[in-house]
């Protein structure tokens, strides 16, 4: 039993976890509300055990991949944990990875706090990332075995909600650019060009497009907003442009509203003449 | 007198021009509203013209590079543009750009439309990015003298709008990068880690955010908005947690706030089982 893993959760996610863990020869067992979502796992070797309580009870680390904390609380609830390993991969918040290691802490087991970077498909690849955070002694003890689920692992230190705050903080700058680039897209289509274009001449430029976010990240870290390159007066003038295109265009700009509006607070806060970096101590 | 280019606009950008095109021996009149700021371009060999009529006289290619295309317009109010080259640097709307070449033609000199994406210290390396569009014979009869303002130059096809498009559209997604970023910051911040951190950490991942913008792009193209890998459900799922953790963490949040309004919106459309790429269905 010493290579067994249980997993729980057999959504998108945990079906292309288990896949791997299967197909990399770890005893696997699995368990999910319902038992359909399993089939294929079976027919690949994996162990369904319908009872929670005789699945958590058949191996020493149990992988949570749930749609939240909440849900990972109600199925763990009232359980037997003592000696166990619990690794939760869904989703939250750092309270709720701190939460959790309390609960989990006081029922005799060990805690890793992990958060997944990527969609389904790109599981099982050297180069997609999983964050984790708390003991790093469980980590290292697991880490062979998570490495079969994602190549890049990164271990963010023992404050346990620091692998979903980075999660958050990823997530925020991705969708950012996403809402960028929706607007981009009405753009091109206003004008007549192709949007695929456009992702692709965006993913040519996103080394520069790194380089100007590393450069906020340093901005920040070292309270440098002065003797810019392109103030804050100037990146409104860009959003006055995207206003004016939007007007002249006929589409509707819910994004380049949203920045305005945001500039002016930077630019009314007396930050015009600062870098963009500025617009961080408006939002403290 | 071949080799004669008049430079117009002496600000951050075009100071940073006029000193590559002197030090790679262009023969350079510049010309700027104030003397002063022309005094190391002068000194360096550049040739100072206070009066703007025979600025322009002297040189058969005329670069402007001011605040914007008004200001052009304002410039070169009354003068005789017979048989001169124009090429636009300063930024604006694609109308701007219609609007200027139908003028310029209109003179009896050829036009050609640009825009600089990049900031002045990038200007003269191998990967800055300088878009073209319009008289396609212009661009290819400057592309030499151009190259020495930034070396990657692309023509993006007769329409004189395209590279003003072109521009909105990058600025639109890198400036969505750096507002979801700049909350990112604030969820370092919140939880105690460093915010320079943040910044590397996403410059290594700027590939995969990239293919992510890349996989939307293809979507709109081909209006593929079915079967997600992550739904509009999950994003907005990741969005009340942005807005959840700055909650928890007593931040404000108005970058979270734009996205989930934007998303539910989306949602009350009925596409919450759809790609995220659904949403320009909301936007046009």
């Amino acid at each position: 039993m010493e290579n067994n893993i249980t997993l729980i959760g057999l959504g998108a996610m945990g079906s292309v976890l288990g896949e791997l863990l299967v197909k990399n020869r770890i005893t696997l067992t699995v368990w999910n509300r319902t038992r359909e979502k399993a089939n294929t796992l079976i027919s690949l070797g994996a162990n369904y055990v319908p009872d929670i309580r005789t699945a958590i009870a058949d191996s020493p680390v149990i992988l949570l991949c749930v749609v939240n904390y909440e849900a990972s609380r109600e199925i763990l609830s009232g359980l037997d944990l003592t000696g166990k390993t619990i690794i939760q991969l869904s989703s939250g918040t750092p309270a709720d990875a701190r939460e959790m290691q309390n609960d989990i802490l006081a029922r005799g087991a060990a805690y890793l706090d992990g958060v997944i970077l990527a969609t389904p498909p790109q599981m099982g690849q050297p180069s997609t990332p999983i964050f984790f955070s708390g003991d790093e002694q469980v980590f290292r003890e697991q880490e062979s075995t998570l490495k079969i689920l994602a190549g890049h692992l990164a271990y963010m230190g023992p404050a346990v909600g620091a692998a979903a705050a980075w999660d958050l903080a990823i997530l925020s700058t991705m969708f950012g650019m996403q809402f960028g680039f929706l607007h981009g897209a009405r753009i091109m289509e206003a004008e007549g060009i192709s949007v695929g274009a456009l992702g692709n001449v965006t993913s040519t430029l996103s080394p520069v497009l790194a380089e100007m976010v590393q450069e906020v990240g340093q901005d920040i870290e070292n309270s440098r907003f002065d003797q810019p390159l392109s103030s804050l007066e100037i990146c409104a003038y860009c959003f006055e442009l995207l206003e004016r295109h939007a007007t002249e265009g006929g589409i509707t700009a819910p994004f380049p509203a949203f920045g305005l509006e945001q500039l002016n607070l930077g630019r009314a806060a007396g930050f015009g003449k600062e870098r963009l970096s500025a617009m961080i101590k408006i939002m403290r």
